[in-house]
């Protein structure tokens, strides 16, 4: 077994520890323990079936035998339980269970239980603990930074709130049950944060890709510290998204828009992304940008099993709606986080719309072989 | 015109004024702009239909003239409206009228209104801005503090946030269309905020009560004045619930037992506090107070129109189940807010239930007569 990693998330009084290692479920009780969490008032712990079945009831074992009382909830796999009326259902779950004010709620599971749970947690009596144990890749993304919500049919994540978790369990053995092509979709968002901020760790990619496919727990271990590094610093800097949060949003304005454009189904979140980065770093070339930054980027991602080329079916209008659509629109120009070389961004509040159309036409041409 | 009344609420970097004055409506542009509300952004304003027919219009256009976009949300006056399904409805309303992160949630109306919209402005794109102009006099109480809360078909107030408004606008005008009923009703908390903060002030309203039941706008301003200084006083020491805002619960204890055994419509929430409080008085003597504390307590209640017997066909014994139910209850004890003199209270945690019970059949033969 590899050595627990461990760092922390510098919010002031709200700070709290994110722990990686093999194993860590097992010492889930001494960890809870350690960071406060009560064992008079019942927990709650919030998963899916997928997750379930696999790692729920070693959970529940474990924080049993060290005392904790626990009630769990199981919600139906995927997007569609980050819905007001699931979140009703954990609610009358929670209060059913007797939760009170010193209880938590644990979410066990990728971002979809991590972002649930956590709306839960933050509105019950108005705020209680809350704890992550990502299962996820991609998860190490949506368990940082305290951002929490629900979707409305017809916007993502608008029903929601900034509602820190006490500590973050990230053990590498529940990720060895993941299908492939979620390991790759979350490698996707471990990518993004070398690129943003540590162009070092986008060698380190290039080179592990392997390792990390094959979910080396080793590999998996340092990158999964690395990616939550990036977003615990740029998070301690920018609690509520007023400005430097801005720059983990590296690819998503083309990505969101061709999420919705593709149907939720066709491309994955991190798929989505990986184009939309390959969009980034094109736009960050035509603007003067080394040539570097577009082989790179659509190399690393290569390696890790993304995609980097538009599929040619989806609409170039319908994109250009989808992405104006979005806020990030001002009058015949938007805002997009652009690299500068590897490892570093900027914000550029400026980008023509006609620009973006002719990355938008570059990306359906992508070259597979980088 | 009397002058206008200003109080500032002290939360660090979330203080905000609250305005208390005749025909402050008329002044709603210059004070939102005052307190940085923008206009770039549209402004969504939510009313109940009663409040709505009467005072909408000039807030509509008052803002409009000073160059806000509104829009306006009107929902079923009454605690029903106080629900997730409601709170979907105003989040799709908010989506359609275009609202972004910059935008203001307007709340016009009695504390229903406050503590929906107020929870709306908590998890609308994770929290915007949010203005309370309250038209009911309990609204002093529910506008101060940032409590805003839906209910659960189980629980009520039992999901919400603590979401501080920017500005609080009181404009004693609306408050003259208000039922007799609501008004005595309201002004239960005001009496509740001099009995647990300042004696000298319980004697104003034993000397004014006349004046409050007419609606009279000078001693109606100063009321208002005095009971949302001792709120702010008591929010500003304790945020979030911790410790000092217990106090802020005298009376509720057998309050909401007694809201809950009679239906929600028997009891408006005032009337049962003010049972509620004299069975604290009484608790209080019990425990070695001077008998001053009750017969003034009593004395002040009646003089502004709020029952003081409790209706003898509620049984004793749901009433008192009720109270356990609640989670003021541990092993044979129960935590009780107890007046130690007219303006003092302390947190009594040990309070026998067999003494609760006691009171509890004293309320029923309470002299009406004081
Ligand atoms: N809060 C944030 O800051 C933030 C950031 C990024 C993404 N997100 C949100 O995260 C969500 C996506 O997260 P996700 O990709 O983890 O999705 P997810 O939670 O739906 O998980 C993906 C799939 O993997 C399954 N699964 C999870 N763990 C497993 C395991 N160990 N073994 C086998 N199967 C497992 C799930 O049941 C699901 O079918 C989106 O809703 C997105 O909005 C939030
Ligand atoms: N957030 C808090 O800290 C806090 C504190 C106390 C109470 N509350 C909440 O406040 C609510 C009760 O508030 P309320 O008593 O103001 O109830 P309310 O908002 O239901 O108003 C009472 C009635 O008066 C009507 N009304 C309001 N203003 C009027 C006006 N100017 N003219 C004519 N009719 C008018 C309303 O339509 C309603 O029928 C409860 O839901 C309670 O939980 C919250
Ligand atoms: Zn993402
Ligand atoms: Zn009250």
């Amino acid at each position: 077994m590899n050595a627990m990693r461990e760092l922390s998330v510098e919010l002031g009084e709200r700070s709290y520890p994110i722990f990686i290692g093999e194993g860590l479920l097992e010492q889930a009780g001494e960890l809870f323990e350690k960071q406060g969490i009560g064992k008079k008032s019942p927990v709650l712990i919030v998963t899916d079936e997928h997750v379930a079945v696999r790692h729920l009831d070693k959970l529940v074992d474990v924080l049993q035998r060290s005392g904790y009382q626990t009630e769990s909830a199981v919600v139906p796999p995927g997007e569609t339980s980050k819905s007001l009326a699931v979140f009703e259902d954990l609610m009358t779950k929670a209060l059913q269970a007797g939760l009170d004010r010193k209880s938590t709620i644990v979410a066990l599971g990728g971002g979809v239980v991590g972002d649930l749970a956590g709306f839960v947690a933050a509105s019950y009596m108005r705020g209680i603990k809350f704890v992550q144990v990502p299962t996820t890749i991609l998860a190490h993304d949506s368990s940082v930074g305290g951002k929490v919500a629900v979707n409305h049919p017809q916007a993502k994540n608008i029903i929601g709130a900034f509602h820190q978790p006490e500590l973050v369990l990230y053990d590498l053995n529940t990720l060895q049950t993941l299908p492939a092509r979620e390991v790759s979709a979350g490698l996707s968002e471990v990518v993004k944060h070398g690129l943003i901020w540590d162009s070092e760790f986008v060698q380190w990619c290039d080179d592990h890709g392997d390792r990390l496919l094959a979910l080396d727990p080793e590999a998996l271990g340092y990158a999964l510290y690395k990616g939550c590094t990036v977003k615990a610093a740029v998070v301690s800097r920018d609690e509520r998204e007023n400005d430097l949060r801005m720059i983990l949003n590296l690819g998503h304005t083309i990505g969101h828009a061709l999420e919705a454009v593709a149907g939720y189904n066709e491309l994955l979140h991190g798929e989505a992304i990986s184009i939309g980065m390959v969009g980034s770093a094109r736009l960050a070339v035509e603007l003067g940008a080394p040539q570097e930054v577009l082989t790179v980027t659509k190399r690393v991602l290569s390696r890790v099993g993304l995609p980097v080329r538009l599929p040619e079916h989806l609409d170039t209008d319908r994109i250009m709606e989808a992405m104006m659509h979005d806020k990030k629109f001002l009058e015949g120009t938007m805002i997009f986080i652009v690299p500068t070389a590897i490892g570093q961004v900027e914000i550029n509040k400026s980008v023509s719309t006609e620009l973006v159309r002719k990355i938008v036409e570059q990306l359906k041409q992508e070259a597979v072989q980088a």
